[in-house]
């Protein structure tokens, strides 16, 4: 039985004001909130358990180092990965995928190359791309959305040409919550033989996610938007694609040897993962994934999809306020525009109702672009919202609507 | 004036017992511990004050931006670097070295191109040039230390030639201790336009640095060694040399436009930044360099080399036991090994005595096979050790060879 009211006592800081209203947080797409267990494993691990890992011999080493390294059998239960050793640690979905471009792109790809994107991708999944495409000459081919968000999987298959060697999509907005068919065009890309890399940083807080069913390469995920640490994430990259891959970073624990002249690396998962990793934020992480498993993703799906639908029919009623995404099995993210009203005027006046929501592109400028607005605002939900919380949001939303109408 | 036992008392693991005895911890120079006020700002963060930063227009995304851009300052203050504008911040060395790899050398150099580099560095100052010689065909050149340890500038600037793009070296091994006479090298470097990074991992742990004094480009360290949270970093790099520089990862807050075919570049710092950072990390950075500037960087160096001068002189009444590294100003960090005694079970038969040690290459086996070693115990002194757990590690290394002498 999903209890929101339990689980909101486990989050501190619900409980603060915000100029002198209680916090409504609906900034969870940027980054969510952290449980208690999830600040309590931070300071155990600082205050009695702490020491480098991998390199020591001694009790606290290898205390700590059984702590950090048993977060990746639960990043791999979390995502249904084959093994443990397809997961690797990063410091968010940025790096996950800066980690494919120069790990797997530069090593794998041309000029002339392809690699297809969606229009819905957050600058995580583009940037990277345009580095290759800087570098090597490789060729960017977009696939738009239609007008309502959504984004048909057999455009993307196809986009699909002969010189396609990548397929980057999100598997969910972080703009307009838009759930992509990601595993309709993984499957079909696998038997072109093209890689697949699915951006999880959204889609995996908001449901279960099965990698071996979706069937994709890479599946980057984001620690600190699913309750854990700043600075900690993972990704799951197949076997096959590792075995193609360089490292990414060089430093200590990726190197089997190191001489004046040759180098030779350690097995994956180590090759990728260079230097002292963020060892307390990995446990942390691995810390909130038990949290959310706990909880169960499915409970947690079927209670936002709820707070969705609750939201959507609340905004509908706004008839003045235009939401960008409208598809029926959106996630619990809605932004959007007011006529007469600048996305940073409306944050900062629902800010002084206590309510956090983000102003600006949202990282996504060539959605934002397709979409034809410059700025829009985003309320995102998070499993801890209520019901209430969008009544607040409404509330202030109306509040807006009296000072710039 | 230095107090090392009150010192001791922020440190809240240092008060635990380990194997039944009080713990001695000698590993600092894999990690340093945490003073409650670091564990404290975490806690604080998470608790009250969370949310992502910069892109944020809410009363909490403003607070998390306020206290994670307040490092900035304090890290340029730290190292007296010129403008805040030249700290990046970093997860770490290795993520520093790697972002002058990727974003300066690969832009900057070419096949036949010479990288100097000392036979003291660390994994973290090695493997990303063999990926500049794997890649582009750099060529690597390597200066040995004498045998007792020393590098000789002269030796260093020797070495540089007519193709040398950059000289890259410790400013203290963290293998024996050596200081290294980065200033030297970086003005005779600077004189013939050649790049330098001096990799401070080591060395700002122990004492005051000033980098427009050494003169270096480059100048990286590690928060989690300095006391700070696992994960932080940062690293100076001089305006000029940022001007030469591409962005490293790409993402988030790096970018100024991002179109389809055409992206423009966010103005440094944040050009170099990409993505949601180690927020938390780097607030709890900021604490712990606030601790250490408090303490007096002059004073931690005066208290250190009083301990190094007792540590070596009752290291030096074990004429059984070999120590590589002797300098005279050598930091308090000493690797040693013992006839008959493999350095894995030496740090095994501390452990049992509370003593935590590091046993093996230490990331560095260059050094290691110049010195003629496979592995070595090390034991790292830091701020808060006294002079009774020199002769508690020296009653433990006693008992080792009564062991196995």
């Amino acid at each position: 039985m999903f209890d929101v009211q339990k689980i909101r006592a486990d989050f501190p800081i619900l409980s603060r004001e915000v100029n002198g209203k209680p916090l409504t947080y609906l900034d969870n797409g940027a980054s969510a909130q952290k449980p208690q267990v999830v600040i309590d494993a931070i300071t155990r691990a600082y205050s009695h358990e702490y020491a480098n890992v991998h390199r020591g011999l001694h009790y606290l080493s290898n205390l700590a180092t059984d702590h950090y390294e048993s977060t990746r059998a639960k990043v791999a239960r979390f995502l249904n990965a084959g093994h443990e050793d397809e997961i690797l640690y990063t410091s968010g979905t940025t790096e996950g995928i800066n980690l494919v471009s120069y790990a797997w792109g530069m090593e794998n790809l041309r000029a002339g190359d392809e690699i297809v994107l969606s229009i819905l991708e957050h600058h995580a999944n583009i940037v990277p791309w345009h580095f290759l495409r800087e570098r090597l000459g490789v060729v960017l081919t977009w696939v738009d959305c239609a007008p309502d968000g959504s984004l048909d999987p057999q455009a993307v298959i196809d986009a699909m040409g002969a010189k396609t060697k990548l397929v980057a999509v999100t598997q969910m907005s972080n703009v307009t919550g838009t759930r992509v068919d990601v595993k309709t065009i993984c499957h079909a890309a696998r038997e072109r033989g093209i890689a697949t890399l699915v951006d999880g940083s959204q889609a995996a807080v908001h449901g279960p996610v099965d990698v071996q069913d979706i069937g994709c390469d890479f599946y980057p995920i984001t620690g600190h938007k699913l309750y854990g640490p700043s600075g900690s994430g993972a990704i799951y990259i197949r076997a096959e694609r590792q075995a193609q891959m360089r490292p990414f970073m060089g430093g200590g624990d990726m190197i089997d040897t190191v001489g004046r002249e040759t180098i030779t690396w350690a097995k994956p998962p180590l090759k990728f993962e260079a230097g002292t990793p963020g060892i307390v934020q990995t446990i942390g992480f691995g810390v909130a994934l038990d949290y959310l498993m706990g909880l169960g993703m499915d409970q947690i799906a079927a209670y936002e999809a709820g707070l969705a639908a609750y939201a959507t029919e609340r905004l509908a009623t706004l008839n003045w306020l235009s939401v960008q995404g409208t598809t029926a099995d959106k996630g619990a993210i809605f932004s959007f525009t007011m006529e007469g009203a600048h996305a940073h005027d409306i944050s900062t006046v629902l800010d002084k109702r206590g309510v956090a929501v983000r102003a600006g592109s949202h990282c996504a400028m060539p959605l934002m672009e397709h979409l034809g607005q410059s700025a829009t605002c985003r309320a995102s939900f998070a499993m801890y919202n209520t019901r209430d919380e969008v009544d607040t949001l409404v509330s202030a939303l109306e509040l807006c609507r009296d000072l710039f109408g």
